[in-house]
């Protein structure tokens, strides 16, 4: 029984496998993260296969014991890795049977590394989910808790970068929980649909060995078993699935970046970005640069790439596995690990910036905010909403070529626009008023914004 | 009260806007598609705007009838849409105001087109899952009754596009089941999630008059209206989530359609197309080709593109609106539309299609599929699993050499690997035993696809 | 000779195509665009075909003809194209064949519509190449103009979006005009590249029948014929470079416009747009919204999700023509479109914009973006730059705790820092005095910049 | 001259980084690989402030001896990196400054990261082309060989993977021949376009003090130094076309792989790849899987997603250097190598990989691929090509029904299908007649196809 592999698959092979072809194959290198999860997987199944008298009560705990021993070493940095066993499965098998001899040659009964690495990528994504559902709830906190802190702050609220209605600063931030809300949801509904155990399906088509897919799946937080054994071997949607949930996360970060980068310039100058998460210049010595927030920005175009490399990768791939689906683990593994980092920096940014108060209000005082606040005024009046439209941009255009503020013109100045303008126009005209008069469910009434930040503090 | 511009936004300009800036900013060419869902949403909102006293009984009926009459002549191909007016929300608008006059003047109050077209594209968006979902399900069904009518059919199941174990033909069917059941529910999920009303965040700071948002979002079947005016104009999330769901459909169906034509190659030759899903050669006389599936195949770059596009769009895109957004058109409706033709011709492809049963099980010979069962086999002897698959290994190098199925050689031949093969071996080798002897849950055991098969037609 | 199919390829069909299907494969709806290639190549062909004798003089003049009067046709409206003819090739064979009789019979010989597609897809984008290579250098040439006539402005140059060092405003110009350049040079490249002729390659062995690929290639305008005929009908990469290098080009055009829509915020307030190239708000009647420069940073997402089409489409396609490749028009035309027309809008803006001088010069006022003069000024006097690096921070540190620009501080607040400081510092203090300093190749220093701007007069 | 930052540009800050700052910020894990370019890139720059006097000699022998030995404990891994210096620049600016004091302070004198790190990078990405060039050659060479070995075995060409028309395998080979050459081609004009030095442009504006870009341009073998100072900082045009060429390659190799991993098929049973480059199944005795090539499909996309990633990132980013532009070194690295591995593996696999003769052969037997060759034939006779093509059809759909092959029917069969059809009908039908009667420029003759692979030999 001997051949010229060294594989724990070699028995037909006559030859050892090329060194390159072994470089160019081994994934332990990076696979050896799931060793966790690999180990757990194992030990469950081996409780399976003991409940089915597939394997002694004996066989079953030297089993268990070694392969925790083996997670302690792995733990410590103790194991040697060895690309020859090619990846974290192999290599934890082969330890195994190093170690315990006849009862590790038994661990791979009714199990192919087909449905073993689904089952362990699964359990992996799974507990990835749940720490960004975390991180999330931990960064909406942070945007929640400056709500609160700068809730009556005004400033300029912009479309296409222009200014365009004022509103409340903490009505803004807000918006970004809404986000991130979504986010969270969608990482919750991602984990139910990955949520079934493909344990039991072996190589593609099942075992003819009286297994019980239903205790593996149990015994793992799986909320079912497979039904179908060629998909749960072909399947990675859930890995598509992540990677995407990821992708909406850093685009909206990239979104709360941009805003904050653009707010963080001299011209703009509304936030003060605290020093310790700026970094200086190697050759001007004045500079104190946002480079956090670029970086997270920045790091958007590696999150989509890793989705279009999934994508790319599952295109026209014939079930059931193919070796492709090996190149899955890259993607997924640095799409989680740079969102958790831009979410967690994030945070503690959101945490140490504050808003420049008075640079906020005195911004609100360009570019005619209140315009669409005195067209409403004529409404009021009974002036048809186009009509009234007219008149103030008209009234707009007036203004501007005589470089005044609306509030600054007389009822005259501005009847000879309208005449149903009258002295109580004051009294919708300039940022606060505004702010003060919108009354609609979702505005940025203070009042509003208000119950607003007392519902999610409830939420969250 | 004139202005030079010829626009309803025109007040504040005094000359017109460039030819070149019209083409190049319009919209209309590609947004008329969205002229059911704006009537519907204006009709709405004027209902609202006479609920809350904003506009009179009368203005409201003008308003109604009117926004029917043109809805009758956009359908019918007579409504002259002008590039001038951008969009169709303001080629509507203007209409309504020629037509009507003063009630015309008057929707627009308490609205803005980033609450019109944020409500019209979820409107479109929301009728497009349900339409999908639909499609979806009867590809499952024409996938289904292939199952049941073809459930004896034994084939090759396949691993790196090699010969692993013989499977049922129905098992492969109802794997493809399964994936589109994601995609079902994928877009059920995202439904609700879009399901928040934007209309009454106005331009992006909601309005100081007394609208109703509750109102607007329950007749418009919204399950809530928004709670953050800002989000509620700057969200797109939904929109590139239905892409994505599209992703995923039509690479699940680039996945059967390659799978499906490396089955319909002369050497593979396990499936007959219908000629009617076929075409010819110009050149070549003889060519029947598979083209349907292949365009199949080569649509999923555009769906793939498209959602690349929109994320590339949303992309350190600050809040709220930006004009950026009205390319959020062309990626929706474009993966909708491939997508929606794909799964239809799919169907209809799929229920034209039978297997070439003698090929399929000649096929089954080949590639020692059943040496997994003789290592089973061992191990239900007592053998350990490792131990057992080196000696099955040696087995099949000695029975490739000598050019041997498995079921052919004898059973002292066998013997010589290892001691404990005896005469009842052969009930377990050969394609039709494997299948037989496949017991666990999942498997492509008959029993248990018949089962899945009645599961599938009570769900669907 | 009958045969259940009306097509031309139809002899070896029993029945008919499938309606479904006939929607579901024909092109004509969008590689009609093709037309005019399509009729090149096929009178090219006629021509060498009677160079061979393959047909008769009055056969070449018939097809000649006729296939002008096609075109005519096709230009001015009046041709009916037809589904059942599948796409623009057949379509207009058919046609041919239908006025013609037996000569158009014989157009096909030696020919396939698989080298057929490639030589006119690659007609077309070497035509298309040629314009965008032009509107590059309109966009260039309106960059320059705007170059030299504000050629003495300063504004602050930017790193990180803080203020950086003072640069010339034209100096920011022709960085963009380098980036084009490359741009046009990668596409001139590109078209070199694809200049090779696939006719002749037939389906994908090329022909038994005499032809002569030299002089339907020299005839084309080719550099040569094709070298290997299954990689001739195999080959997109001509597709995917163009589409590629419009990627690039809208990547630039992008960051311009990202640049421009910051400069024409109200902060910023350092661009002057002509209100042609702006739109207003349905709304807000203040707005004068930067469209035109928005889509142009919206229509990016197009382009890249495009390129991504192309190459998920090519990736793991076998060899040689498969009909996925039918699907590469769309990326292809609407590429080149999204592209033409956005370079085209963009450089009539760039024509009609002015800088707001005032505001750029007082804009250099902030951000001490004199500090690295003052770095280098103690270099010049011996300090090594790391100490005087520290101590000009430590300046800058100081004068901002004063809220003073480095010039108003005395040499004594300055000498405390560092004693190397004298009266002559104030030379190097001041936006105006660091853009005259300036003196390293490539800097922005006016004399330097002038020269740029002559180069390039002579170049483009 | 103290200040509360540890840090080189550390001068105008009062208080120290966030240590999470520090791990999110730092890149000095990834771009340590930039070592040998950064310290040849500083020798250089040194040398040219020794030129222009602004460091002594013996300052700049310090300098130079010191780097010397600092890449030379890179090398060995004796180098300590430190991430609170950020980046492999500031690590070894800093580890001189340690060194040797004073002279080390001098180094960064007119000089910039922002113009190093462009240096540096594009030293690199220099140096990776030349080297895929070199690899791209490798695999030319190995196609070559085995077209060449292998020049007279004669299978069956697929459009549609449908039988289409005979060909011989190496005219196949030598089609991806013509791919490489074209990715060989576009390296080298990437290679071009790339080569000209930023170093000069300092922080975006360039200096004041009195260097020489010429100088360091020429030592560093860049054909020209920069011309603009604001580009040269902001340009990553050749990081994306870099990426751009190598996911044309991988593109290339994937359909390589695909067609080789169809071709191994137990259906096909076209290719025997060598045992060294396959693995076997951890569950499945006998399986003989084609790993390598599917990992080679696999690695598809990584690349396309790195391609996706750069772009993504320069969409919309303002010029001149921001932070973002740190993230471009993972998807330039990953890609470089996983193309490199790729293309070195492949090369070795090809080498190693021989055809099965007889079943190409017997192959060329189904599918009617005579039935064009004799379309010709009808041709010749002065049959219009159109008609013969439905002769020919009719002929086929005669013989499949009868299950025969056209050289076994009769003449008189044939002719009642087309009565110029005569005894020498024989001369063309039957796979090795088509192959022989090939005549055309590039077709797949015999003649010309060793034509071919002389003219490679003579280039590669």
């Amino acid at each position: 029984m001997t051949n010229g592999s060294e594989k724990l698959w070699g028995g037909r092979f006559e030859g050892k496998t090329s060194p390159a072809v072994e470089d160019f194959t081994e994934s332990v290198s990076f696979d050896y993260r799931l060793f966790r999860e690999d180990i757990l997987g194992s030990m469950v199944h081996a409780e399976m296969l003991l409940k089915k008298n597939l394997i002694s009560h004996s066989d079953f705990v030297e089993i268990r014991d070694t392969l925790k021993d083996i997670e302690k070493e792995i733990e410590a940095g103790s194991f040697e890795f060895d690309k020859k066993h090619e990846d974290i499965h192999m290599n934890i098998e082969a330890a195994l049977i190093d170690r315990v001899g006849e009862p590790g040659l038994k661990l791979h009964t009714a199990r192919s590394r087909n449905d073993q690495v689904a089952c362990d990528l699964k359990l992996w994504t799974r507990k990835s989910i749940d720490s960004v559902v975390e991180l999330l709830r931990d960064c909406q906190k942070a945007l929640l808790n400056r709500a609160e802190a700068l809730s009556d702050i005004i400033m300029p609220g912009y479309t296409h970068l222009q200014h365009a209605q004022p509103v409340l600063f903490s009505h803004v931030l807000l918006a970004y929980v809404e986000m991130l809300e979504r986010d969270r949801r969608r990482l919750m509904e991602c984990r139910c649909r990955l949520n079934v155990c493909p344990l039991g399906a072996c190589a593609l088509a099942g075992s003819g060995l009286p297994i019980d897919p239903d205790f593996t799946a149990e015994k793992l937080g799986f909320d079912s078993p497979l039904n179908n054994s060629i998909d749960a071997v072909s399947d990675r949607d859930f890995a598509v699935e992540f990677v995407y949930c990821l992708s909406m996360i850093i685009m909206h970060l990239s979104r709360l970046a941009e805003e904050w980068l653009i707010w963080a310039s001299h011209e703009f100058d509304l936030l003060d970005l605290d020093e310790s998460f700026c970094t200086g210049s190697s050759i001007m010595p004045q500079k104190k640069n946002p480079d956090v927030l670029e970086l997270i920005r920045g790091k958007t175009g590696r999150v989509y790439g890793n989705l279009m490399d999934l994508l790319t990768t599952l295109k026209g791939l014939p079930l059931s596995y193919n070796r492709d689906l090996q190149e899955d683990k890259f993607p997924l593994f640095e799409a989680r690990d740079e969102v958790g980092k831009s979410l967690s920096v994030f945070t503690q940014l959101i945490s140490s910036t504050s808003v420049k108060t008075k640079q906020a209000e005195s911004a609100c005082e360009k570019g005619y905010m209140d315009a669409t606040a005195l067209a409403d005024y004529l409404v009021c009046r009974g002036v048809p909403f186009r009509e009234s439209h007219q008149a103030v941009g008209a009234i707009v255009r007036h203004a501007a070529s005589m470089d005044k503020k609306l509030c600054d013109m007389t009822i005259d100045e501005m009847r000879r626009f309208h005449e149903l303008i009258s002295e109580d126009v004051y009294d919708v005209l300039g940022a606060r008023n505004c702010i003060e008069n919108y009354c609609s469910k979702g505005s940025s009434a203070p009042r509003l914004v208000k119950e607003q930040i007392e519902l999610w503090k409830e939420k969250l």
